[in-house]
This record gives C-alpha cells, sequence and structure tokens, in this order.
C-alpha cells in the first residue's frame, strides 16, 4: 500500500531519470555513471538491464520545427567541448533524457508491479503523435545550478485560439523546475507553483523555458523560471516554484 | 492579423461559451437567452444556427465512475427548482456547456476561418478516447459568485507514480477560475495562478474543484480555488487566481 505523504507528489515520477535518486529501482550503479546521464546520443551498448531501451522521448522528431532543431542543436554542442589536442571531452552541460513512463522499465515490489500492468503514461509524454503536444528537451548545467528547456507546442494545447493554454505552460514549468530541482536535491516533489502570464504563445511556435535555483533551506528547493522567445527579447511568463525533498520509500509502503 | 496584447490570453475561448461575451460570433441574442446558458439537457430544438450542435463534452459518458456520476447528478439537479404548485423552474445553478473548440463552430473573418481550418484543439478536450484524460463538468452558481467542478482523472494525466500531474490539476484550476472569471466578468486572460499542492491526487479518482470571487478591481478579477475530495474532508490543492478583462477585438484585429 501506498502511505499517504504531507504534500503534492507531482514530481517524483521525475527523479527516477536523475543520477541522485536512492537506489529504489536497483539501478543506482548504472545510473550514477556520467555516461548514462549524459545521454547526449544513442548508446552504442546499451547500460539498460531490462531488455529493450526505452524510448527517450526528448530525441528529435519530424514534427520538430527549424527553430526547434536549431536550439536543440546548439545545447547538444554544449554537452561535449574539444580541448586543445582535438580530444572531445563531456561540457558543461548534460540532456536530461524524458520517458513516458520509467517505473514502466522498473522492477520489485508488489506496487511497481501493479503500476508496470497500468495503462498510465506521464502527463506530458502520454500523445503518441509526434508534435500534437510536447515536444521538448531539458538541457541541465549543474555547475551553474540552472537548466534551458526548448519547447514547441503542439496543436493540441491550445488555450485561447491561436495559443498555448495556461495549463500547458504551468505544466511545462511545473516540469522544467521540477527537472532542476531532482537534479540539485534528489527526489522531490512540487509544493508551490506561482505563475505570471505575461504575453501569450503562438500555438505550434519555439520558446525556451530557463530555470535557475534561488536558494535551498532544509527540504526546501527554491526555483525561479521564465518563458521566453528563442531570442530572448520577449517575455513569456515568469514563475517562481517550490519543491519539498522527500522520502521515496513514502512511494514504495517501505 | 492578431495584434499581440499586454498579458496571456488563457481563458479566451471560455468566455466564447459564456452569454456575457460581446457579439462577436454574431450569436449574442441565442446565448444570452437563459434557455441556450443553462443547457441541463440536449435540447428539443436546436438553438444552434450552423448544422450539427457542437458536442458537449460536459455530458456523461460510459467512462464516468459511479462517484463521478452521483456528483453531477447531484448538480443537475439544483439547477432545477420545483414550486410549491409543482412546476419546475430554474435552479441557482447552472452547468457551463464544454465544447473541444468553439471556434470551430463560429463564423466570420479571415482569422476565424483559418482557426476553422486548422486542427488545433481546446488542451482539456483534446483526447477523443473517453476517460483517458480530463472528464469534467463545471456548475456555477451566479447569485453566490461561486462555482464547482467534477474531475474525473484519466490514465494519461500521470505525475508521480499512480498520481495525477501537478500540471494536469494546473490546468483544471484555469479552467475552473477562468470559467467562473468569464462568467462573472466577460473576456478575460489568466494574469496570475499561485498553486499550493497540499496532498497528492491519485489517478483515476474523482475530487471537486471550487472556485469563488474573492473581489474584482477595475480590470482585474481575483478567485480563489480550493481542490477536495469529493466529501470535502481532504484538501489536495488550493489556489488564488487573478484574471485581467480583455478587449474581445485584440483576438480578431479589429
Amino acid at each position: 500500500m501506498m502511505q499517504p505523504v504531507a504534500k503534492g507528489l507531482t514530481s517524483i515520477i521525475r527523479a527516477f531519470s536523475y543520477p541522485n535518486v536512492p537506489g529504489v529501482l536497483g539501478l543506482q550503479t548504472q545510473w550514477n555513471s556520467p555516461s548514462a546521464f549524459q545521454n547526449i546520443r544513442p548508446l552504442s551498448m546499451s547500460l539498460w538491464p531490462f531488455g529493450a531501451q526505452p524510448r527517450d522521448f526528448s530525441q528529435p522528431n519530424a514534427s520538430w520545427s527549424p527553430e526547434m532543431r536549431r536550439v536543440y542543436d546548439h545545447y547538444v554542442a554544449l554537452c561535449e567541448v574539444e580541448t586543445v589536442g582535438g580530444e572531445k571531452k563531456r561540457g558543461p552541460w548534460r540532456k536530461l533524457p524524458s520517458y513516458n513512463r520509467t517505473l514502466k522499465y522498473a522492477r520489485g515490489g508488489a506496487y511497481l508491479s501493479k503500476m508496470i500492468q497500468s495503462k498510465a503514461r506521464l502527463f506530458t509524454r502520454s500523445i503518441k503523435e509526434h508534435g500534437a503536444a510536447f515536444e521538448y528537451a531539458i538541457f541541465v548545467n549543474k555547475q551553474e545550478k540552472r537548466c534551458v528547456c526548448v519547447f514547441q507546442s503542439g496543436h493540441l494545447l491550445e488555450g485561447p485560439p491561436g495559443h498555448v493554454h495556461g495549463g500547458a505552460i504551468a505544466t511545462m514549468i511545473d516540469t522544467v523546475t521540477g527537472g532542476l530541482a531532482g537534479c540539485l536535491s534528489g527526489p522531490i516533489m512540487t509544493a508551490n507553483l506561482n505563475i505570471n502570464y505575461r504575453s501569450p504563445i503562438p500555438l505550434g511556435s519555439v520558446v525556451l523555458i530557463h530555470s535557475a535555483l534561488d536558494r535551498v533551506e532544509g527540504r526546501k528547493t527554491f526555483l525561479t523560471c521564465r518563458v521566453t522567445s528563442t531570442d530572448e527579447t520577449r517575455l513569456h511568463t515568469d514563475a517562481t516554484a517550490l519543491f519539498v525533498s522527500i522520502n521515496m520509500g513514502h512511494l514504495f509502503g517501505t
């Protein structure tokens, strides 16, 4: 049985993708290794121990606009730097992999089994059609305690005619700030989102979602977030987010 | 061409469904009539002038749980009251109809035509499969300046394992508070959402989303919102919302 926890669990699922999650999935050895976390290109040798490698939804697909691909390629390039000797090594940025249901690929425990059998899918990755809903990739710079997400909105995300729904924007802000908070603080859940909508986002356009750590106070991780045009001249939305660290055992009744 | 407006347009589309919207769709006569707004049961005589009546997504379907149906029926009953003489008349509550793209059913203007041809769908009504995503109906009590939404979450809305995504909750809070603000203040758009996640919502469960008017200051409409269990003993989420009145002409370049 799952135990109730004191706060919303919004962002827990993200924690499964990050290397600083306690080993509840028995994957800590593989996932703590930088190469598994890096995940910039398809791995030539799978580190995944459970058969087929899960699909990483943050890889480019045919629905991506040239602008989406350009920004993505820019940040992918920052994930590797060339040394003076011409050798390539890890850069300051990392791309976060993104699955539609991480638990589907994990094992162990009655609760997990029940989950595996269900049809549940992560909200931001639940639509199969490429480009119809959320297309995004998140790049994290742990040294600078910040991240950038490139986001292309699909036609199923409409709010006001021709523009992205405020709830879809909130969803991406939760996803991006929670992604960074998970990287920096380990397993967390969303406790507060405070969002100012300043200018509407045209449906189908590409925007950047920037997030940065504000401060950590005990179990609380505070972050800021801004949604801008790709040239950063136009501010669409700004927000603050608060995440609370949780004991992963709550999720599995241990 | 659409003119940019100063704030996010999140909630404009909702305004098309409400009787206090200026007549940009040429529908004001029909839509200002109480019977059209009431829309509790399928109309025996269609008031819709453009052929097929659009589907109201807030009608019950086979995916609704008995609890969802029970709460829905409770509020539908409040939409009609019986007089001493046994006659039925309008009660204090009204159900808001809910379409997946209101503009699809409107006409006039180059921008509208372009919209009609697009594949865009309202974010909360964009999934065809019954029960997979957002199932909800909103009931408004204009006298008391408040509303209640009964919401059943589908398996595509997952965030943390087995629970509703924080972004999906934010989406419903935007939808419900915006629905009430649109009824009370006319065309509006979301300017701020401040959301506290207090306890997670199990995926597939039914919750109530209550919203009430806090105050109106000039163009600003402030509302409060609470997401609770159906027996109202458990608080899942609370929030405040700010909407700003807009000139509908902005949307159509007039």
